[in-house]
């Protein structure tokens, strides 16, 4: 197909599609004439992942060129594959001031990984992530919102468990490292949604207080 | 204290601060003389309260304001100042492209949360949040993915009764409705950072490969 037609299928604007070739995000089309390329279903596939990555998953262009690199790389490990995805959060870069809080929030999460068996890289972005917000209770004054670590790690094991096992199964690797990258990536936005609900649920069953917009 | 020991002893920078009283995040010091104030304690902490949704929730200083003014109204419900809080996401925009995708999502959403007999708003904009990412799921052709509704559903609710009771324990209500606000926000940061932590966990565990970083 066409531009335009890749453009109306995919409800992409024809500027956006350029922007998207020229930036390396979507692989150029079979060359027609000296102003023309053939565009085929891969390409309206990739569009929509990549759509699907920025506007709903909130990435950047240049984290989701990266990770689209790791989809596109048949010799990268699955492992690789996921720690790329896992790399583009959306959340600010951790403090790096490592103060006692810091350091006492550090230990409080190696003791519970320990305590849990879990192999973890303290690499890994999340870590920073974790200990920050961990050291930013305590600076609060907050430790019982700290308390929450142990909760946190016993229900996201199960969840990470059935995410993993998921993808794993689906036999065709390319199709794999793309249900790592869209899972990883959508699936903080949809937890994170879930949760506001099951608060606003929870909320009004230990508060008594009714909505103001009860769905209808 | 003088602005510059409250500067300090907080770690913020003059000019943020006085940045913050223009922007009314922070309330105005005793006047003592012409070009002085004098601060207190409270304000010691709201900064902190500040940094903390900024630099680590990922708030913006408008989304700061409106939740920080939920925290000084001694009449808002607790249930108004969750929704506040709740109504504070850092996922972008939801797509209100409502196609046959949307629609669908919506339903097995509706379906799922009245099964559950979850009392929620569709008016909560988590609800909107939650539609698009199942309808793009739907569209990427990833069903299994939106699978996993079900088992964040059943996660959430556990983890959010557990997250209410914490703070709704505490007795004085401005302590209550700081616990709220600062869980909401930074508790979507500390889980999607533990989430990435037990993917790593599990992924080792199912693929059989090694990290390449192991902590030391």
């Amino acid at each position: 197909m066409r531009v335009g037609e890749l453009s109306r299928r995919s409800g992409v604007s024809v500027a956006s599609i350029k922007y998207y070739l020229r930036e390396g995000l979507l692989p150029a089309g079979e060359r027609t004439g000296p102003n023309q390329a053939a565009y085929g279903d891969d390409h309206l596939r990739r569009l929509r992942m990549i759509r699907a990555l920025i506007d709903v998953g909130g990435l950047s262009v240049v984290a989701t060129r990266d990770v689209l690199a790791a989809v596109d790389d048949p010799e990268l490990p699955l492992f690789v594959a996921l720690g790329r995805a896992s790399g583009t959060t959306t959340a600010p870069e951790p403090s790096t001031d490592q103060d006692e809080a810091w350091e006492a929030a550090e230990r409080a999460l190696a003791a519970e990984v320990d305590a849990r068996g879990w192999q973890v890289s303290d690499q890994n972005p999340a870590w920073a992530t974790a200990v920050g917000v961990l050291a930013t209770y305590a600076r609060l004054g907050d430790e019982d919102l700290a308390g929450q670590l142990g909760l946190y790690m016993t229900t996201m094991e199960e969840v990470a468990e059935q995410e993993v096992a998921a993808v794993v199964d689906r036999g065709d690797r390319a199709r794999t490292v793309e249900g790592v990258v869209v899972g990883t990536v959508l699936g903080d936005t949809l937890l994170g949604a879930v949760r506001r609900l099951a608060q606003q649920h929870q909320s009004l069953k230990l508060l008594g207080e009714t909505p103001t917009h009860p769905r209808g």
